[in-house]
């Protein structure tokens, strides 16, 4: 269990990093719908390591193979099996791994789980694990676009305290793409990169904040009490490594404001549709979609795993030190743009079907 | 859909705030456990309405009855039906609402997604709804507490601006609920209080934070990928009525540090016991339990309801005033203390169940 | 676990035959379909025992009670919460059976798995228990009939070796209610008539086959592999009580044909759809509906609960004699008719809401 | 939806006959199980074409490869996926199916729900589907027999109307293997072996009954209501292509008995358990499993393709003849047998995990 995301839209990924390849099960996807292995290779290449100097060196090209589900060209309505083998491993990398516990990573939990572990390269727990996400995302987000026109876009809003100007609701893809940190806000990237130059030569690691909006969101996704949209993108997003926080609209910062200066104004606009003045709502009331851009926040704690000597224990409780040896990314956050938009997709399509079953059938 | 949670300890809440009642159904209960209908109304009782003058003045006694699953005082592992009449309904204080949406709240997106709504006292999207949450939550307590003394005790940690200081390590339920607005720092507490009685007056209202504190939490649970311990609990408090944001351990602040001052150093303690010195993981690593203390945040927006007049749009579009005179919450947060600990009992249920059975049946 | 049917349409039925009461939340149904508590009360009448001489003489009057979902005659898309309070409980009856297990009864195996069992009255495994599913089966039959003018009409094919002339793709409803035994062939029905009143006189019991036919079910109903859809009906019918056989079309006999005799020709219809000359599939083929009428038949085995003296063991493992006391049907057949009315319109309408998810967003 | 089975012993199967492969990820699994492609491949190939001259003359080897999962020759809790590649793939034996439907056959059904379809091989319908299963069910199987030593032995009962002799509590794995049929009765399966020798020569298709009985149960398996035991069954085997029913115990023939005659007597044996004299629940009592031999039979009716010229329609509509050129099997049974064993196993496997997790956590 845990393995499989989504209730109509169903992702199921397996693989470790080291080991036969990493991938994906998409079940419950239409049927007839486009799909190319280029479709999703575009997505897994802005995922994947080794893409700019701000990632980890490793070069693993993660060409993908779509294995089933798709005939000429077009999806089969069964299931959508997505492999992407293992390159590059370097197991001796990580031999040290295999009794020495990497603190703030996985290593010790897993082991006190489930009594065994793949050592190599962080198997299960590494954020290889996500390229799963991201290629079961790349369907998801054609799906909406057809639907709707939704577009989500996710980009780098603060690395630790450097803090990017972004515009949510006129902000471009093309503008994230622009530069090797995935913020809009080219002036202030260029700042970001300069300190991940700085903690990556200091063999240290920094983390920072996400945000992510959606545009053109059919009106109606999300059902109330547990599956609201805002609690279903709170887990998708904080089932992502490292990630620590998340809030919606005005979150925590919202906390401080009165009632009377929080709600979000009704009105009626041009077309006839109610929209509010506002949006601290961040496009979700009551659970569900108001038809205004939905926007989020996701807090990335720093890198675990770090080139500087820490104190730790080993498997057998002895303390001792460790200075990771594998090559691995100062900052996630780059990386992390095309999961957290995967994660944000896979939540919207799987609430898209749900809501065309029940509410779309009799009327 | 969306109205149950949990894969093996299975809750499924009913109910709207005027009708014939709300309640809930929990399945997977594990048999011969001690259970009376006291132990669910202690709880409830916390979350009830009227109890102070925090809370709205609408007086609901909120009497549970145990309609199955229980027999000469323990459960028989069949379903525990729970039933909570409703009393106290006014429907007419809620007349205008049938025709004007209130501002942030979920009057809209209902009449959006569904084409109808009970809009008497806010229908399904009224915390009265919650009920069945704090019923069930107060099952799963027991079972952890019996299982490995697992400990929840949630508390209000900052109402707007003014924040408490806590120690999450050694705070005891009982000065949490030693106050009206359930938090443990009591000089803090009477300035919330005072601040509240302000807002009250302005019919207007205010957010903020709770914390909630695990302890004795037993080692692995959770598991990888989607259904991390921290995805799934940031899923059980987003989906709480109000709730904008979550974090857990070192959170959104931990963003701030770099990898070398964030990662928690392993040592091996005198019973032999893997620990971490420090616990900015927030008691989960890997998406896994390491049996430190969990410790996570939930932002509580203001309430939407106020009795100030707003600018609003009715159902035909046409643009109104609204001035609510339903009876409601200046501050959520005193209520909002067991509902948060009956979504984190909710998941840590689940999730004990989960690994004992895939992870202690071989072993 | 256990207690939930159905993935889209979701059914979760509670209750013990004594004790507070039984019941059901459906969870996923369409808003804005005109439901009454007479609507369910119908079917509820031909589920009661005590309708006719054929079936217990308990007097269970089952009064349903809508706790939720419903607003205005309107199902809100919100849960529908149905209670049917116990009443004519004897617990004295059954008072022996806290010690005793009734051979081929669930008595042992419920103490075997739980360690515990309400012995009143058969507490869960009790017939009472199917009153939540007629009670939800009545929302998917009107689902059903107003998407596609779909029915569902079951009846008696053949009790012991007594065996009814039923022609399926004409009979109607009226017929299988114009005798107590629900059999539409009058003059067979009243031969088992006769026969179960001879096995009553002798405190014995006896079983039967009930035949079910759907007619004007919509082309696409389940999917390939797993919930094919005669897996799901067959799901649904043999976990209704004394259930011991299940068959499809040509079912077992079937199995005498050789391919060239089994296959069903297809040929194309006036209107221009697709059919079949012969209907050996029963309906379904691959999995998935093809639009003829789906026909499937159910084995219920003679009523475990029989007044003569029987070998039998108690609690402690010793062996001794029990003859039941409690009042019981000498013949299940005629209340099973609505029962598996229920089941199969649960599966057609969670699948029919499962086709509409996945084959018509995009087309 | 629908190729995912089980609740805590998960199994997601995909791929069609033609296209990149065809596998299965199981999630799930415990942890540290020994597990090597060795304990796989020896289950496929009992599934696959061309081990003998009664199964179609396809060549395919169906070599597994255990992408993730297993490390070190043990499984490591997370999902384990399998891949089998497709080869000596014939599409152009199939380009008539492009646009003609196979009577009985899952052509039209795929079309009809769909609108597209991989024509090559059946596609996802094609009996290779069940690779997947066959894989995840040799897992399922080592964990019943470490756990309980609980036996799985399917065998063919009858073919058309030769029917063996066969005593479920006795017959061993090596008898069933010992001829090409399937059939411990060796005598008889001479018989059926001649019948199917004929049959090919007539490009004609044939069908009959396979029987299966598990041995060494835990008592407790199955739960109330909905996932009674012998419910999960019956939509495990009916989930395999080509059957049309099920029984269970007394099945449809003990619908011929009084509640007297069938009725299993308990008595206590000599280790002091609980236990009936006769069988006729097969195992299952209450929908749960009480310790005794489960014994069920599916019916399996003729191949759908057949050699011999059969009238139907294409695509179009308009009416035409199909003589199908593929290779095929005359009589599916031999090969089914391991099929029903390994959705037997994965139904028990599941309720075994589900059972551990709810009634043996507490005591």
């Amino acid at each position: 269990m845990g393995n499989t995301f989504g209730h109509l839209f169903r992702v199921t990924t397996f693989g470790e990093s080291h080991g036969g390849g990493v991938g994906v099960v998409v079940d419950g996807c239409p049927p007839r719908l486009e799909l190319s292995e280029a479709d999703i290779q575009k997505e897994l290449d802005r995922r994947r390591p080794g893409q700019s100097r701000l990632t980890t060196p490793r070069q693993e090209s993660d060409r993908c193979e779509i294995l089933s589900g798709v005939f000429e060209g077009k999806t089969l309505g069964t299931p959508i099996a997505i492999l992407v083998r293992n390159k590059d491993t370097r197991p001796e990398d990580y031999a040290e791994m295999a009794q020495v516990y990497r603190p703030s990573h996985a290593d010790a939990t897993y082991d006190g789980k489930y009594g065994i572990r793949n050592w190599q390269g962080g198997g299960r727990s590494s954020a290889r694990e996500t390229i799963g996400r991201v290629a079961a995302g790349a369907i998801a987000r054609k799906i909406l676009a057809q639907v709707a026109g939704t577009e989500i876009i996710a980009y780098v809003k603060r690395v630790k305290d450097i803090e990017a100007v972004v515009d949510p609701d006129t902000v471009a893809a093309a503008a994230v793409e622009a530069n090797i940190m995935r913020c809009p806000d080219a002036s202030t990237a260029e700042k970001m990169i300069a300190l991940v130059d700085e903690v990556r030569r200091q063999a240290n690691s920094i983390g920072g904040v996400i945000e992510c909006v959606v545009r053109n969101v059919p009106v109606g996704l999300g059902s109330p009490v547990f599956d609201k949209l805002e609690a279903d993108l709170a887990k998708g997003v904080m089932s992502l490594p490292a990630s620590k926080g998340f809030e919606i609209g005005s979150g925590f910062a919202g906390t401080l404001l009165t009632g009377q200066e929080h709600n979000d104004e009704f009105y009626t606009d041009e077309q006839g549709r109610i929209r509010t003045r506002t949006n601290r709502s961040g496009g979700v009331q009551g659970g569900i979609s108001n038809g205004e851009n939905i926007i989020l926040r996701v807090a990335f704690k720093p890198t675990a795993t770090i080139g500087q000597a820490q104190k730790t224990v080993n498997q057998a409780g002895e303390e001792t030190i460790l200075a990771a040896k594998g090559r691995h990314d100062p900052c996630v956050l780059p990386r992390a743009v095309p999961m957290v938009e995967a994660m944000v997709a896979l939540v919207l399509c799987d609430h898209l079907l749900r809501d065309h079953a029940q509410c779309h059938l009799l009327f």
